[in-house]
């Protein structure tokens, strides 16, 4: 058993609000556990300059954290004048995985910046970040489909992501909170589209190494937590994330055949 | 009447969720209407450098928006690298206010840092954010008496903040939304502690100018309106709340005699 | 009587040299006793984007403080890389305060650019910034009527402004200098515009708080003081000067009718 | 057969030059085929304030590459006042990469500074750099111990990176250059340590996604590859080379006992 | 004849106001025409980090125009964040000139920074801040002196620069205004110590070259203007340029035995 | 005789590789004894905005060392986030040598970017990159005129430049390496055009000041050293470099009738 009372394979309580905040196009507050981002998804009706007259769109990702997400508080990266390493390595993951689900031809000439930011961290904040992300982009899209300002969903499927680690006793767990993070041996943050094909896998053992073996127990594990983040987020995104997933079905059926 | 529905005198909706995050000593999620900030204090056991060795503490506030907090998404100061005239205006402000009603020989050498983060803005962040934050303040003084980390409460008294301003049709309005603020022609932000005195007067007229007795038409709508900010402040703060009202309303008795 | 041997309701020696400095279209070196300030108004033919094809004008201002001319050597901002929040608070508010003594409509596609850059400081820059810019801009309406680069006055008015401040003996005084700021419970910076309207209020006691009747003994004092700045202004424009009464006087007649 | 004439599971040429530059306790000039790395690792007497008074060192690399490196001029990040996302990720990973081979209580209170800057850019220059730094690093250890200025050797083992990826024909390729990384779906880098096992895994399919069995292939090539490297570090460092070599089977005959 | 009236070997106008303000412990307004540049020294009780412990002083410069010295206004270094080459190259030569003639150990451990302003540009601010510079500078050590805070003179001569060129008809001419730095073949700046030693020797020709010949013609006529320039310091330190004029007349009488 | 076997007017070993990196259209690595710069020239199809529409070129130069260039390890400019006052003294110095051997009108609306790179320092860093710099844009004029990007030869003659000091014996030497150039008590840096005249002389007594006849002395012994830099260019430029010099000859010839 974990110290939080888990199961090695259980991951957190997960809650989505949507439309958390009123400006944006889509939005959302997610927890994993104590971790909880606020996501947004804003439409611009242009695109940056090197995607100028190709008829196409863009999505890009920001990440931060409110100083005191965290149990020490963090000078601001607006403070210091740059922002950091660590969160540039962050939000280029979250934009990377955005756009392997999204037919930026489909989109048009716009940009979709995303917003994450933490305003309490516990552990795992870019799988939470990610998995919002996605579901602020859902609630965005139905919006502009709603309003007619796209033709076509340009979504090809779900995304989520997990943490998954192994304890410096050799064990594998799913989600680790910032407690577990801190002593595990290796970190392997996944990243998955709906149907079970990777987007992003990400593992490192600062202090230690892993067997491929070790390798593919958390990716089973982290397939199986994953699932049930596509569940809430097509729960949170209603009868769009029906047909989403109905239309995602046939592409399958049809890649069959 | 206002477009809002509101009477020239009333403010908008009120609300303040103690203890909104679980990291810093105090927090809170203030909404003033569709405003929200959530003000944070981070207690920490050291002063700035110009104060080593003084015996006494410190308190400074900073403030920041979400990027979507707003109607048009704005660039994050982070990424701009340095931070905008009027953050700085605001967050000097809100320091400089708490300031006013904390004794800082009390505090002893350690530092408040108060975060404002707008997640959502619709006018009057900066009034919503002082009152916020003292509340937020009031909580962290509550929580380190508790530990006896400190042995007397520092605090003075009561401070709570509200925009006041002058359509353009020349009529005193309270508390403004973006869209009244927008188009008013005199806008002022008025700081008071409860006793009824004033810690910052800043009124402004961009395009117009106002006379003295506008001034004071405002002013009296201000100090009805921070009356009630003080009483939700009170109720939040629980008993901690009523002692230092008790023990304000020794002092004036004292002072009176 | 003051250290300085001044009775409360009396101004420092006030000087305004005309055309200081050659290059801009107007500049002064105003003195407030030993606060020495040179200000510029320098024309550009065109607008910020904001409000390119908008038909009409802008005009914004900058601070700055020569690294001595305060008794300890301030490092440079261009040397730190930032502007500090004092000086951003202070050029906006030098900034607004003369976009409301200016009709942008008249002054066509152009903006203004004022710099005051303290050679000297002793108290009160920021008053002493106001008044010599509006001086300046004074000078450069002139000079831009006189070669036909504009057809009509935009100036709507004068504007001054002077500091006033509580003692910590509770007496207000008039046009504080360092020593006297430094002690002052109450500080307040008032920005008039000539007719007795006010443009700007910025009242704070950091350590102190104030009551309306000591708000409104300040700004009594504030009144007298800007009326005679008004003439020293009036002096140094001379004909332009006369003229911008002349035509200010019929405005008032009129709106009074 | 590759557009270069290579096998899929064939490297591009390998060489490593010594002792490149002077100054520097250990450095090598890495090509991996055109693409050409200088990696110097600079040992200095101290440790970042975080680690002071802990009795152990601390490795960290910082990466760059010279504006002409690639086929269009780039910007110099010393230019632009910041360091890009694309660079802090890069060597946020070498650096961790590092530190997975050494035992940092070993090297004691000491920093080992690792520099890679391309020179001449084709693809791969993450991987080439961790496999030049790492041949640096173990240059300048067996400087450190001829000279007596640390007791025992921190390495535990050789560590060499490569990438891997998916062409859009769904064939693994080993050792991507610039044409082939530009086209491939999808684009993965290995780090290991000799012995076998895993210290970084990084796939991504920006505009695709893989499956487990596509993800297994990669590693399987991956595996090859890098034994291949770490022959190369070993004969470059010769003696040195051998006994590390040596002490890690004893270590992992230890073990497997 | 030049086009103001000048011969080819004439200076401008030459004024040094000392304690042209009133904080610094020396300061002066000098002109070379309609240059103007305020230099003051300010006297900090310690040295920089590398020289602390060595029982040595300090001497380092900064340079700056306002924004409106020149005919078109520049934006202020401190609002695009960073310094010019430009100005870190003069200030890099003045505070390299004033050590030449500085015995920093007499000086003991203090820093002198030194202030250049330039409040109106028309050519060769930076040799008028060289002069202007050594001026503030030798009253400031005056003051020391007076204050016993030095016991001995630390100034080894007089030192001061002048600008002279080459016009594009192949004629020598001295202290060159802004046009003619504008429109000259060969541009120079010369700095010299009283006693007629060179201090530093900057001769440059864009879009043409020079020959030694002409090198020669310049530098000789420098040395006039030069000459003529320690006499104006001379006269500003009063008793105190005196007694160096007669300790250097001293030493080189010793130095020539 | 020199510390390191050399006569006082003897150069270090020079040795210049031509197309030392695959990207640029000219590259070099220059060699001054243990002093390496990789320069590379770039060409860019436009000009800088204020040469637009004015049927000229552009070049421009950036100069940098790699961290570990020198005997201690500097901090990388882009970590620190702005470019030191040495640098952009030095990038100013070889953009100005290189333009008044270019005719900018030849070379047509391109710029081109220079990068001189020092990958290890042992003094003379920027005679070596000056001298580095004009052979490789010398290979990218030979490859435009090949490619018929340009039509004439915008080269006017060669251009090197060498050190010179004078020891703390009194006594002129050439080509000074980083141990002597730490204690010469002067340093010149000469910049000449082949024909034998002046580009650029600087030299600099910070603890010593020097005569016109050690002036030159130090020229003279610069002019040697130079043409022996002209002569190792031509060899690397082969034909292009053959008919430059002819080129040059027939101008002079011209000239001299």
């Amino acid at each position: 058993m974990r110290a939080n009372d888990r199961q090695p394979h259980e991951k957190r309580e997960i809650e989505i609000v949507p439309h958390y905040i009123k400006h944006p196009e889509g939005s959302v507050l997610i927890s994993f556990g104590d971790t909880k981002v606020i996501c947004s998804a804003s439409v611009e009706d242009r695109v940056p300059p090197f995607l100028r007259g190709k008829g196409q769109g863009w999505i890009t990702a920001e990440y931060a954290m409110l100083p005191r997400a965290t149990s020490q508080r963090n000078i601001r990266e607006s403070s210091k004048g740059k922002v950091a390493g660590r969160t540039m390595e962050i939000q280029r993951l979250i934009g990377r995985a955005l756009r392997s689900v999204v037919d930026l031809e489909k989109l048009g000439e716009k940009t979709i910046w995303v917003d994450c930011d933490v305003i309490q961290a516990d552990g795992g904040t870019r799988t939470a970040a990610i998995t919002g992300a996605f579901t602020a982009v859902g609630l965005a899209v139905e919006e502009m489909l709603k309003k007619e300002k796209i033709k076509e969903n340009p979504l090809t499927g779900f995304l989520a992501a997990v943490s998954v680690g192994m304890t410096n006793e050799g064990k594998a767990i799913l989600d680790l909170d910032y407690q577990e993070d801190s002593t595990a041996d290796v970190d392997m943050n996944v990243v998955m589209k709906s149907g079970g094909r990777l987007v992003e896998v990400q593992g490192t053992g600062e202090e230690a190494t892993f067997s491929r073996a070790e390798l593919n127990q958390m990716l089973d594990m982290a397939e199986t937590g994953i699932n049930e983040l596509f569940a809430a987020q097509k729960e949170v995104l209603g009868n769009f994330g029906e047909s989403l997933a109905e239309s995602e079905r046939k592409e399958e059926t049809t890649n069959a055949t």
